[in-house]
């Protein structure tokens, strides 16, 4: 297998972008990641997206994405895991390049959320859950992860507090990010004081019905260094793994096994640990998610990622700074395309480009994409060579 | 690369299975495919599936099946390409296996169409062509096909009778195929006093509607001796390509360009023309499509297609059998699974196991399978070891 490489990173501004299309949006990010690769052509690509059939009635997502970045003939595939389509579809991307059947592959991910009504999104979203068993008997996404959240406030002690800081801080590190959805701040009293919407999450913990793309460049690691001038960041780790798609038929509500699963197999690869990590993309769907992923990916210990968020360690200049992007929550949640939105701000971040928001010597990171309740992840690991 | 195998095959009957879901189908069809591998475990699995959301309300299907086929925490991934998702899926576990970072991939196809309406059927397979500038200008398949027809017959003479034989023939090739959906002869005079669909298509001029399933055991070459006693079957060529997803986009409406480019990307890597393939299985969705198809792949000269269909060269004991299996036509259409059951006909013809449809002495054969009107087209060439 092939070392690849990220040559060029790019997304758009993301909110509801009610004047463009879903084909517009992939367009405009899988340009930006062209511009900034500095090529002049691709050999294939992947595009990640949940439920473009339901949002928008438009499936075929590859031979649509191809013709309209006018880049046909090239292989281009559609990849779909729920909201870890994009993490996915990087995965995709890793192990073609690896192979060494196509050199440069652009990786992409895409949603357009908002042209339907909010009862039509939640049933799109409810898809990813098990539709005989969960959803046909009337739970939904924010009811699920209220779920886990109470219960690992019961095994756990956290605290109603404790789930409110995971948006503060991420809203906090979203205020300085540009495109994010939602670039503002928010304290502790307003999440506790928002909207309730599942016992205990409320509206401020939950992350945002989003439209957006992302996309990304990869290439083989020795090809990278003629391609560019920029800091080369490699892919030196990949892990992709599954947990029963039923959030009741887990052992343990709060144990993201398939995250836990995924970074093993990605630790394993790269060849380093959870100590030697100075900063990840986590999926924070909810506030409870980005609690239970950082004891999954062993950053902190089980059971205490309440406590670590609380005690500041995941902010930015904490010992892991967790979410530098705003994450989810504040940079929006445009569910196909998070997974490689994560790789903008990894990369980013590798090469010293984050500007306010920027991790200080940042050389090794992680990103961690998940569908569902956790039923699917993605984690890859990247290190500025 | 490795080399790529396949050492086990499966399909379940196909038809209207109103009494089993989605997650039943592909059990179903993988357990076969493992028990004919005889293998004790898989290390990945690829689903190919069109538009489940719009058909049965549920996405996530990699975590879904994993779950179901308890085969959690494997990588489970799901590919999307309208109707080539199968095909595409072979590409992508064709891809893992060659690249060494797993041994023994599952790929499968399943789709479960019968549990809507008529119309919802119809408006859910439209999102394959271009929603803004086709579907909603009111055409759907049947009507681009019809428009692919009307041309062909005004470039080249073909006639009305011509596109029935091709109905003919592959239900002549179902009737033998036990897992067929209709598994019974039609005669021309049958076809042309169908009812009118999209002039000049009749009903028997079009692929059905279908629950299916289909599943393949792909593993390295050389672990496939030791894991069979069966004949070893190897994927010797892979293509993928993509057109313009909008039909009038094109110069040509009858030439399938993305056919043309992924059977060329495939003769290529395995290192033959279409003169040294003995069989093939192609995507007869419209009778008019077989005979753009096998043009397109060079086995008959461009716009021959019609002719040769009447000369019976592409029959059962002609020259080229096409669609030995009975084809899209008469052995069914589930889009998602389509492509991989193609890979059950061809291993089996391979193996010498097509009982009264076998082809003699067939020994290199090629699948290919397209999504929308050839937005995206997969070929893969077999080999008998």
């Amino acid at each position: 297998m092939r070392d690849v490489a990220v040559i060029g990173v790019g997304m758009n501004k993301w909110g509801e972008l009610w004047e463009k299309s879903l084909r517009d949006i992939f367009v405009e990010a899988a340009l930006l990641a062209i511009e900034d690769a500095g090529i002049d052509h691709i050999d294939s690509m992947y595009v990640g997206c949940m439920t473009s059939g339901l949002f928008v009635g438009q499936e075929h997502l590859g031979s649509l994405m191809a013709d309209y970045l006018n880049v046909t003939p090239i292989p281009a595939t559609r990849i779909e895991s729920a909201c870890a389509s994009g993490g996915v579809a990087l995965r995709q991307g890793f192990i073609e390049v690896a192979s060494g059947i196509n050199d440069i592959v652009l990786v992409s991910g895409v949603e357009k959320m908002t042209d339907v009504g909010g009862g039509e999104a939640t049933y799109a979203l409810s898809t990813a859950a098990d539709q005989e068993y969960e959803d046909y008997q009337g739970v939904t996404f924010p009811g699920l992860y209220a779920m886990m959240a109470n219960r690992h406030m019961h095994d756990h002690g956290t605290t109603r507090e404790q789930l409110a800081q995971v948006a503060v801080k991420n809203h906090q590190h979203g205020s300085m990010n540009p495109l994010a959805q939602y670039p503002f701040k928010v304290t502790v009293e307003a999440v506790l004081n928002s909207v309730l919407v599942a016992d205990p999450l409320r509206i401020l913990d939950c992350s945002p019905i989003t439209d957006g793309a992302a996309a990304a460049i990869l290439c083989p690691g020795d090809l990278a260094k003629k391609l560019t001038t920029k800091p080369v960041v490699q892919i030196i780790g990949s892990g992709q793994a599954t947990d029963t798609i039923a959030l009741h038929a887990r052992k343990d509500l709060t144990w993201l096994g398939a995250t836990a699963k995924a970074s093993e197999m990605a630790y394993k690869m790269a060849g380093v640990g959870p100590d030697d990590v100075d900063l990840v993309e986590v999926h924070d769907c909810f506030t409870i998610a980005e609690i239970c992923v950082i004891e999954a990916l062993g950053l902190v210990e089980r059971g205490q990622g309440g406590k670590a968020t609380e005690s500041g360690l995941t902010a930015l200049g904490g010992k892991i700074p967790v979410n530098t992007s705003g994450g989810l929550k504040s940079k929006g949640h445009p569910v196909g395309a998070t997974g490689v939105a994560q790789v903008v701000e990894m990369v980013e971040q590798l090469r010293g480009e984050a500007g306010e928001r920027q991790v200080k010597g940042a050389k090794l990171g992680l990103t961690q994409n998940m569908g569902g309740t956790g039923g699917s992840t993605a984690v890859h690991i990247f290190k500025r060579m």
